[in-house]
C-alpha cells in the first residue's frame, strides 16, 4: 500500500467519534465476574525439556472464560532470584502459543513471560492447543472474526478478551512473580487484546500494542480489502440483512472503547503502509487512549511494523515502567 | 487447469487402494444410533410467504446430530396430490440453505425438495441459519475442514453426515411424501454428503453426486492447491507432528469408504479440468461405488462441472429411479 | 473494493452533467423505424421438452435489428388462464439466453417471461444462439464493447438495444399476454438494456435495473480497471488518436441519456463495493431518471449486488406495477 | 513455465498423428478459387509522409477474402533499383498492421516488406484498420479464435488465411518486385498464417515461422491455460455439447495439416518455456513439415522466443533463399 | 491504474517544492571535472556486420565515470554526407544497449544515434555489456536503485549520469558529427538520464524525455507500488533507520533539480494511467523545467506511453531543433 | 506446490550425475590460499548494549575474501565458563546479519554463535552492513545470483563462500571458543553456504543445512519458477547466447560438488512442497553427501521447512556432535 489514504499530519489529529453501547461497562463487568466465579485464578505448570540452558520453559494451564482451561508457556530466566517483573503476551491472528523456542526474548531480558494460547486459533502460522468451547452461534465466515457475531454474548472475542484478563489474574498468583509489575503486550490481534485487557484489569504496569488489530472495526471494513477485517465485510456481503446486528455486536469489542478507558502507560506502534491494520484505525485508537502514551511510527512499513527495530524500544519502555522505585 | 494430470483412458480404470479403519462400520452405527436416540425423526414446518404461485415453500427444522435442531427449506409443487417423490439436497462448501427462491428446480419438476442447512457454514456464498454445537476440539484452520480433526469423535463431518442421515429420516416421516422414493443429491460438498448418506441409509431411490468433494482426501491434499482440500494441507503444514493423526481421523470420513458400501443407483458427474475436486479423486470414488452407477464427463470444465447441461441428465436419472412400478 | 471512492451521502446527490448529441432522438427514432419496417412484430414459438411440470418453456424467435432473427425462451406457468403480465429479461455481459431450466423464477411467480438472447454473446458464461450479423466495422478489442465503435451507425449496442425494443414489440403481440402489463428487467448489461428500452418503448409497466452497466460510460472508464468498461479503455490505449471518436459514438448509447427520458416506474439496485459497475455511475443514472423510482442499496456487496435478498424486492415491485386496477 | 512438460530429447522426435478431414484440399482449393474470382490480384498504394530518409512507406490496399479490401504497409529501401526480393509479414494475435515506423527491419536489409493487416484485430497491442466482414455465425468467446467456429465455412481463419494468400498474389503483381523471390514470415499467429500460406501458394522462396500459433490446436487446448488457445477451451467450457463440432472445424485450420504440405524452405523457431505456444505443438508442426527446414531453439525463453538474437538468423535465412543464382 | 489520483486540470498546475541540497552544483561540477580529468573525450568504434544495407552500425566504447570504458552502438545512415545531427539515447531500467537491429529509427530518419549502454544493467529485458565498477557500498535491494544509496559519492546514478554526460562529450568529438546539433533522448530511466544530462551539458539542441523516471522520487515512493521506485521504498522498509539518509542522497539525483536547470528545448511525454512513473511526478518535473518545453499527453495509457503514436512527434521535434539555420 | 513432481520413494534414491569442472579443487585451493594470504584470521569485537541479561552480544568484524572486512554478530551466554562450542551461521538470501535480538537461540542453548553478514545483501528482509567489493563484471539480473556470473573468478559466490570459510577461521582463533567443536549452519542460502564451507574447511564438528539453496542449480532453473533460481533463468532468457558460459561458471559453485567432498556429520532438512528449493535438488545433494548424514522430511511444507518443529532436532544434532568425549 504505497498510496497514502491519509497523510501523517492528519493522522496525528484523527480522533473519530466512538460508537459505544450504553451497557458497555456492565457487559464487561458481568462477563468478568462470571468468569472469575467459575474458577479461582491459578496456573498449573509443568517443566518442559528444551535443551536450553539460560532460560526455563513451562507448559502452563489457567482458567479462562467460563473457567475453561487455557494453555500457555511460561518462560523465565534461569538462576535469577525474583520476584520477577512479568509480561503477558497475546498472539497474532490465526496463530497459537507456538513452540517453546519461539519465546526467548523477554526471558533473555530478565522478565517472566506468559504466552497465552488463543482459543480455537493456532493452525494458520503457529500451533495452538486450546479449543474454543463457546456456544455454536449460527453461521460464520471461515476464521474467527464472525464466530457468534450475531450476539455480543456469543461473540468469539468475548471469550478471548476474558481469557486475556484471566491470564493476568493467573500470573499474578504465581510464586516468584511481582504482581505489581505486570505488562500486557502483543502484535496485531495480540495488541488488540492487550488494549482490551489494559482497560479491564486495574494496576497494570504497561500496555505494549504493536500495529493493533480490532480498532475502529467498522471503518476498517470500509477501507481495507485485507483479511481478517475482510471476514466481517464478507459476512455482511452474504448476510445483507444483518449488517447492523453485526456492528451492534462489534461495538462491545471495538478497541476505541477500551482505549478510552485505559490508564496504564501505553506504547503503540503504527506502520504507515499497513493494509491489514490501516494507520487510520491505529491512530483512532491511540488518540482516544486515556493514559500516558507514546507511539513509534514506521513510515515505509506494512503490517510487519517496526520488526527488530522496535524491539529495543519495547524493551526500553518495559524497563522504564517496571523499574523498582 | 489445462494440464491433464491423468488422461481419461487412465481415469476410467483408476481405482486406488482405500484406507479404511477396522471399526469404520461400528463407528458409524454407534454415531447414528446415538443421534436417533437423542430425538425421534420429525419435521417442524412453517409456511413462508414468497410471492410464488406454482410452488410452496416451508421453513423447516429437524433433529440432527445429538438431536440438535437443523434448519432447512421444504419446497413443493402446489396443487399436486401426493404422495410425492422427494429429493434431499445438501449444499456446497461454505454455503447454507440460502433463500427460498434459490430452490425452484425440483419442485417445478414435481418433487418435494428438502434443502438441508449445513451447520456452522452459511456465510461464504449463501446464507445459513444452523449453528454447529460440536465440542471445541483444539485449533482449526479457518473453514470447516479441520474443525475437531484430531479425533474422529469430534470431527466436524461426523456431525454433518449424521445431520444428512437424519434429514432423510425426517422427510420420510412427513405427510404427503413417499418414503420409498427419496433421493439424496448435491454438488461438491453436497455430493460428498450424498455419497456418505447413501451408504448409511438403506432403501434410497438414488444418489446424485456432482463433482463430489471429500473423496480420496489424502491424495487430494497432495495434488491440488485449491481450498478446501488445502485447509487440511495447511493444517498439516503448521502441525507438522499431527499428519498421521489427521489422516487417521479422515479415514472415517473418506468418500471411498462410503462408495464401497453404497447400493442405491448412483449418478456421478466429473469435470476433467476440475482443480478443486480433481477428476482423479472423483473417479477413485466412482470406481469403488458398489451399486448400479453412471457418470457424466465434462471435458473442458472446472469445478462448475456440467452446470445447466447436466440438469436434464439429473432429472432423467431421478425420473427413472422414482418411476412408480 | 473496500475503498470507498465516494461516500453514500455524496452518491445520493451525485448527478453529473450528461453528454448528449443533438440528434440523439432522431438517431433512435430512425433506427427503430428502420427495424420495424424490416419485419412486423411477432414471435415464433416451439415447445421444449424439459421434464418440468409447473411451467412450460418454448424456444422462440422474433425479428430484431434489421429484421434479423433473435432467439429467446418464453417461460410460462402451466394451467393458468391469461392474459398474463410479462417480463422481458436481458442477459448480463458475455452470456446468452442460457438453458430452459435457468429461468424458473418469473413463471413460478405467475408471469410470462421472455428471455432475450444477446446477439454475438453467449460463450463466456451462459450459452447463446444468436449471431451478430452487423457490418464489419474495423478493429475491436476482444469482447463486444468496441465492436463497430468508430461510428454510431455500426456500433454493436445499436443492434442490441433495437433487439431489446423489438422483444417488447414481439411479446405484446403474443396470445395470452397482457400488452399493458409488460416489464423489462435485467442485471448489469441486462439492466443497461432495460434502461435503454424503457426510454425507447412507451407504455411499459416498469423497469428493473440491477447494478446496471452502460451508465456514465466515459467516467466509468476513468475509475475502474475491470472489464468490460476496460475494453473501451484498452481500445483507447492502443488507438490513442481515436479517443474522442469513441466517446462521440458512446454518447448515443450512454444510459444517462436514456434515464433522462424514462417515464415508467423504475427499480434500481446498487452495490457500494461494485468495481465492475461503480456505484458512482449507477447513481448518476438513477439521479437522472425521470419517472417514479426507487433504489435498493447493498453496502458490502460487489457486482453480485443484492442477489437472492433482492428477489423479493423485485417481485414486490413487479406485483405493485402490474396489479390490475 | 519452468516445468518442462517434455524434454528436448523427446520434442525433437515428437510427431503426433494429424487429424485431417477428407476434403481438406478441396475446401481450400474452393475457398481460394472463390476469392480469386471475386477480384483480380493487385495493390493500391499511397505514399505516406514519415520523416524517414532511408526507406519509403506506402499505405496499401489489396483484395482479400471475398474480394474485400485488406490494408497493409509497403515498406521499401529508397534509391535502390529493383526488382527487389520481398517479404510478406503477418501480425501476432490481437494486433493490426501498426504504424509505419514499426517496420524498418526488412527494408533496411534491402527487402520490400508488405505488412498485412489482420481483419477484425488491431486493438489489443497494435492498431489495425481492416474490418472483418465475415458472416455473423453464432456466439463467440471474446477474441477471434471462436468467431464462426461452428462451421468451417464461417470460421474466422478461413478469411484470414485467404487474405494471407491474396497478399502474396498482390505483391507479386507489384512493379519492382521479383515475384520469384517472395517469402512469408511471422511470429506467433503471424507464423501460423505463414505456415498456412506456405502450403497454399506455390513457388515461395521461404517460410519464416517464429513460435507459431495454430499448430496442433486440440492438444494445445489441453495443455496450456494461456490465451488465445484458452479461448477455444473456454468456448467448449460453456458450450459443453459443441466440443466435437468445434474441433471438427478446427481440423481444417490446424497448422499440422499445412506443414505436411509445405515445400518451400522453412525456418522455425521454438522457445522451450513457451506457455502460449507450447514447444510440444511447435515441434509437432516442424516434424511434419515436408520441405527443407531448420529450427532455432531458445531454451530459457517463453513466447518472446529468440527476440533480437533471432533477427540475424532470420536475415541469414532470407538471404540464402533469395540469393540470385 | 484507472483511478485518477489527480485530474489533468490539477496536473498541469502541479509544481511541488523541490528539495535541493546546498552543494548540488558543486557536487556535480566536481564529479564531472573528475571524470573528464580521468580520460579525454573520445569514441573507439568497430564496424559490425549486420546484413543491413541502408544503415551502418558500429560497436563503440567511450570513457565514462572515472574514465571507465562504457559501451554503445553508433548507428548511421549509409551513403549520407555529414556532418550529421546526432541523438544520444539512454536505455530504460534494467536493459542494456541491446542488439544492433534494435536501433533503426533515428538513422533511418537521417541522424547518427549513439546508444549508451547502462552500466551494470542489461539483463532484465535487453542485453548490456558494461560492468559497473563502482565501489561496494553496503547492502542494496535487488536492482540498481539503492546501490550505494547511503552516500551521494557512492550512489549508482552518480556514475550513470556522468556516463551520460561523457557520451555527449564523446559523440561531439566524432568525425562527421555536427557537435552543435546533438540531442539527448530516452524513455523512462532513459528520459530521466536525458533530463539530468540536459542540465549538466551546455549547448544541447534538445532533450526528449518520455514518461521519465527519477522525477520527484520521494513522492513517487509514497504513491506507487511499482518497481523500480518501490526498490527505494523496500530498502527503507528494511532499513527503517536510514530513511532520511536515503532521501538525502537522492536529492542530488532528483530530476526536479535538473529540470530547474535545463535550458535546451525539451519535449516531454506523460501517460495519465502510468503507475510506474506516475503523471504527478512527470508534471512536477515538466512544470519546473526552465527552458522552452512542450508535453504530449496520453490519456488511457500506462507506462507504455505514446508508443508508436509518439514517434512522429519526437521526429518532428528533433527536426525543428536541429534544422540548420 | 501441492503437485508432487517426484514421489518420496523416488526422491530418496535420486542421485543425478554431477557436472564438475576438472580444476574444481585447484580453483578453490587457490581462492582460499589467496584470501588467507591477504589477512590473518582474527575477529575484532565490540560489546553491544542490548538490554539482555542472559546473553551478551558483540559487533564483530573479520577478514573475508581478499581480506575485506566482513561484519557479524557474536552472541554468547553470559556467565558461562568456556571453552564453548560454537556455531557459525549463514543467512538466507536477500538478508543480512539482522539485529542483535534476532539471534537468541544458540546462545540460550549454551553455544557461541557467529552470525556472518552476507556481503552486498541485507536489504530485502533483514539488514546487513557488509558491502560487496567485488569487481564489476558485466550486466546482472537484479539480485545476487548473476553478479559476475560470466566468469568463475568474478562470480559473487566465490567471495561469499570464501567469507564463509574465513568466518570459521576467525572464530577458531577467538578466546574462549573450542576450535575443535565448531559447526556451520544455515537455512536456504545459509544451508548452501554451510555445505560449501563444510567441504572447504577440515575438522568441522557438523554441518546443518536446512532446505539448502544452490544445489543442482541447472536442474533447479528448469523446474522452478521461483526466485532466486529464476534469476539465473531470467538472465539466460535475455542473454540467450550465454547459457553455457553461465552454467560453466555455476559448476564451480554447485552444492553437489561440495556435498561429494563433505566429511563432517551433516543434518539436512527437506520440505516436500518446497517450490523455492525443490526437494529434488535437496535430495540430489543429500544423496551425494559423503560423510555421515541424516535428513528430516517435512511433508506438507514449502520453503518454510520444519520451522520451530526442527529446532529441537537441530539442537539435538548439535549436542551429539559437540559432546565432549
Amino acid at each position: 500500500m504505497a498510496f497514502l489514504s491519509m497523510e501523517l499530519a492528519d493522522l496525528v489529529k484523527h480522533r473519530p467519534e466512538r460508537t459505544e453501547p450504553d451497557d458497555f461497562d456492565t457487559f464487561w463487568a458481568d462477563t468478568l465476574a462470571e468468569a472469575r466465579a467459575a474458577a479461582p485464578a491459578g496456573l498449573r505448570a509443568e517443566e518442559v525439556a528444551t535443551g536450553l540452558t539460560t532460560v526455563g520453559v513451562q507448559d502452563v494451564t489457567f482458567p479462562g472464560f467460563g473457567g475453561q482451561p487455557v494453555r500457555g508457556w511460561l518462560v523465565r530466566p534461569r538462576g535469577v532470584e525474583g520476584p520477577l517483573p512479568a509480561v503477558v503476551t497475546y498472539v497474532g491472528y490465526g496463530g497459537g502459543r507456538g513452540l517453546p523456542h519461539d519465546h526467548l526474548l523477554w526471558a533473555s531480558a530478565g522478565y517472566a513471560q506468559l504466552v497465552m494460547d488463543t482459543r480455537g486459533q493456532g493452525a494458520t502460522w503457529s500451533v495452538g492447543d486450546t479449543p474454543d468451547d463457546g456456544p455454536g452461534a449460527g453461521p460464520a465466515y471461515p476464521g474467527s472474526m464472525t464466530r457468534g457475531v450475531l450476539d455480543p454474548a456469543t461473540y468469539y472475542y468475548r471469550r478471548v478478551f476474558t481469557d486475556g484478563v484471566r491470564a493476568v489474574d493467573a500470573i499474578r498468583t504465581y510464586p516468584g512473580i511481582d504482581a505489581e509489575r505486570v505488562l500486557v503486550a502483543g502484535i496485531s490481534q495480540g495488541g488488540g487484546i492487550a488494549i482490551a485487557v489494559g482497560a479491564l484489569v486495574p494496576g497494570l504496569a504497561g500496555v505494549v500494542a504493536d500495529v493493533p488489530f480490532l480498532q475502529n472495526i467498522r471503518r476498517a471494513t470500509e477501507i481495507t480489502d485485507e483479511m481478517p477485517y475482510k471476514e466481517v465485510a464478507d459476512f455482511c456481503k452474504t448476510h445483507r440483512d444483518k449488517v447492523e446486528t453485526v456492528f451492534g455486536t462489534l461495538s462491545y469489542f471495538d478497541g476505541l472503547n477500551f482505549a478510552a478507558r485505559g490508564t496504564a502507560p501505553a506504547l503503540y506502534s503504527v506502520a504507515l503502509m499497513d493494509e491489514i491494520c490501516p494507520p487510520e484505525t491505529v491512530y483512532a485508537s491511540y488518540n482516544h487512549y486515556r493514559g500516558p502514551k507514546e507511539i513509534s511510527v514506521y513510515t515505509y512499513n506494512g503490517h510487519e511494523g517496526g520488526g527488530g527495530h522496535h524491539v529495543p524500544v519495547a524493551l526500553g519502555f518495559a524497563a522504564s515502567v517496571t523499574r523498582e522505585r
